[in-house]
């Protein structure tokens, strides 16, 4: 099972509509069941350093099949996997990246968003994961 | 000058259009006059391996302002520019990178494509850069 | 809205300037708009891991459009943004990167500075970003 | 012996000014007898891709105390350091690089030009070694 371009678009065309709702500029990335890399969207100035961090959030809600923000708790000081970021050529576990599933439940890819706080990265990156 | 989401949008659907006529699969880039990434697609089937050449070509057309093709003329062996590739983390020079020029001239980013031949690559790339 | 080089060696000038009379060597980036190298200058005798330090800062402070140590703040441990430094080839997220705007206010680059303490980074950066 | 600030800012002054009389645009780097980068300017509209071209031109240079033509001659197909570019997080070995000397003939750095024609570059970069 793997996202289709079209999925992905519809994705990005609702991250949009929450963050203008929101009123914020959001990176917004779209990667594959393979975490690859297959819709992106820059809204008009919105942050330059967030292109990589939107991408990297997407990859790394993929590569472990979970909200990002689940894995940041983890990669704390003194936690079970205190600083895992270094694998993968960086991975951003702070939230803004979930999983995306199909009507029966399987993972098909994941969405990535940064540009605003984390509350509101992940309030769109959510919203955008249900439009599916 | 720099390209806004709605014209890289207006690109990347012009290059999809483009795609279906010519009845192949591509991944498409689109920077801006940063040459930092604006939209991305990826058509459903396209190669993977594709997906960093579509960006480095988008990247390569606006770090040198002309078609890519153009450089790698001159960085073949005996030639002025040979390995320039080595430079920008990486360019890719064979066709597919168009600059995108606004009505006055202004060049406002840079468009890859990559999925096909060549010659298709370039001609979906020049189809989407003439929709601005 | 871009930073000429004009504006930039003036943005050096100013850095040195300040160095010397806080009787420090300092290593000084600007990039422009889109975080691209603009001007550079190490002062003798300064750093050499400055070099990479004062351009990540430049980098940083225009990928997200605040001063550096504003970034830090939020990317200690437990705090939103811990281990954002993964990001973009990495950042630094300590002080001495500073945004540069015109006279309307609007950003058109950015000024790394690196060398000496954070506080003398900062103090350095933001005279000379005052400068224009 | 090595390369003081004032004698790299002299360097970058001696080729604007020739850039200028011959109409183009050049990034200008100079590095210390260490490789390290001393001084940089891009000239307002010079190439994105070329910021990182002329840095690698002047440590390439510098890397093996000669121009950067010499060593393009000998790394094509065939040659002695075929693909040297490999090494050094990339090398550029054709045109545009210089070492520069004192007055006594010692290496105290190099500079490398990027931004035209290698004819260009080099004459520039030549032009720029000799002002010190």
């Amino acid at each position: 099972m793997n996202i289709t371009l079209a999925q992905a678009q519809k994705v990005i065309a609702a991250a949009e509509k929450k963050s203008k709702e929101l009123d914020v500029k959001m990176d917004i990335a779209v990667v594959d069941s393979g975490a690859n890399l297959t819709a992106f969207a820059r809204m008009d100035g919105a942050w330059l350093g967030s292109v990589d961090i939107a991408i990297k959030k997407a990859e790394t809600a993929r590569f472990f099949d979970m909200n990002t923000g689940e894995i940041g708790k983890l990669s704390q000081p003194g936690e079970a996997l205190f600083n895992i970021e270094h694998s993968n050529n960086g991975l951003i576990t702070f939230p803004g990246g979930v999983p995306l599933k199909n009507k029966s439940g399987d993972i098909i890819g994941a969405v990535g968003v940064s540009g605003s706080s984390v509350d509101n990265d992940h309030a769109v990156a959510t919203f955008a994961a249900e439009s599916i």
